[in-house]
């Protein structure tokens, strides 16, 4: 088994940790964490640092904390020649301290604390420096997910960004119809079964083919009464240009 | 049980069909169908009709049809003081016909012929100009799902318009997502389980807190990075307004 190490305590350093127990290719011999409070449920207290002069020594050191603070932390590792691998989906690998070999091992899903994640069905997109590590990281990955990728820098931002959409923008698009069911008195819970559906269907139809509603068939009289009944300005703003948006989509279909 | 007659053939219709079928309150005795092709793989060709003058008398009609007919339909029926339910979201009953008792029998579900779907699991909302007919249709619902809601004409309009958000929307986002994947050579299933955890996420979370990315931690660098990145106009421009609308709806939190 390879020895590493996790840098950071947070949800994604958290999964991965729990995964990592389970690998039989990865033996995490020490978590750095700035409060050790958040990890010390997942792994024995004596290996939690919290000074970057305690790190030991391993094959592998996972960066797993915030995008900004990646490239600060790829330089306070006391060593050279190790591999470097760091989880977020927006950082280029050029901006790591060179000291180490470094990559990208970015597993594209949404971690809460609060939901547990069978880690083999999370995608894991791969990008190393140096070509002749990807087998090894690989193998790495593989220990822990079925779902192995291995991306350029421009693909894994393409990712991150895509993921913006479907995650980020997809939850605030559930928010907003969070605030028309309390605005006007009814369950948000009555649209759970049509988002799960949503969700579900995408897995056997194409977007284009799961399309439906009014701006679909060009209906509108309906958008103009969703429109008049809108009195949130906002809500209003992203209607329109959502609906105008799959109009001109249709056009180009 | 009571006789039921079913005027449509679209998805709605059959999925509406095969739930009577197993229902012990309604029997099924015909349904109307401008091409009986349609639904001839579900009832016994001899119910279908496509004359209105061929309708036979029952006691409630189910109005499956296109928002745009519903209307007209309704004028059709050559009966009256039945029970006339019609399944659209953003039909006011009272543009219906008024020779006859009219409702609303909204389910708030995405349908689609090539998905089967397990009914009970299907909201449906109910609306009846008669209040002393409501505990009827109730039970009437009640015999196909588990979840039943009485609801107002503008909540039901409301919940059409939430369910533009949470659905239309939200699969236009998913649409943009494989536009980005199929341009930039990555496979779209990368985000299927993103896309799942997402949905499966709001069903123990609110969407405040399942709320995350660059927009809600006002992470400017990474959007503007992202907004470089894109080179469609029209997903830079609804980039933009979502990750606004996600980082306005943060201060009001």
């Amino acid at each position: 088994m390879l020895k590493a190490v996790i840098i950071g305590s947070g949800n994604v350093a958290q999964h991965l940790l729990k995964a990592f127990q389970k690998s039989e290719q990865i033996d995490i011999i020490q978590v750095f964490a700035r409060n050790k409070e958040n990890i010390r449920h997942l792994i024995d207290s004596q290996k939690i640092v919290s000074n970057f002069d305690e790190l030991i020594e391993a094959s592998i050191y996972f960066v797993c904390v915030s995008d900004q603070a990646v490239v600060e932390v790829s330089s306070k590792i006391p060593f050279s020649n190790k591999l470097v691998l760091h989880t977020a989906g927006n950082i280029a690998i050029e901006n790591l301290d060179p000291k180490n070999i470094c990559g990208a091992f970015y597993p594209v899903q949404t971690f809460s604390k609060s939901r547990d994640l069978d880690f083999s069905k999370i995608p894991v997109c791969i990008e190393v420096e140096q070509e002749s590590m990807y087998k090894a990281i690989e193998i790495i990955a593989l220990s822990v997910t079925d779902l192995v990728y291995k991306v350029t820098s421009d693909q894994r931002k393409a990712i991150h960004i895509a993921a913006v959409f479907v995650n980020n923008f997809v939850n605030h698009l559930y928010g907003i119809g969070k605030e028309i069911s309390d605005n006007n008195l009814f369950l948000f819970q009555i649209l759970h079964p049509l988002i799960q559906e949503t969700a579900a269907k995408i897995l056997t139809l194409n977007p284009d083919e799961a399309q439906t509603g009014p701006a679909k068939r060009g209906d509108m009289q309906t958008i103009d009464s969703h429109l008049d009944f809108l009195t949130n300005e906002n809500q209003k703003e992203i209607y329109k240009l959502l609906t105008q948006s799959i109009i001109n989509h249709g056009k180009k279909l």
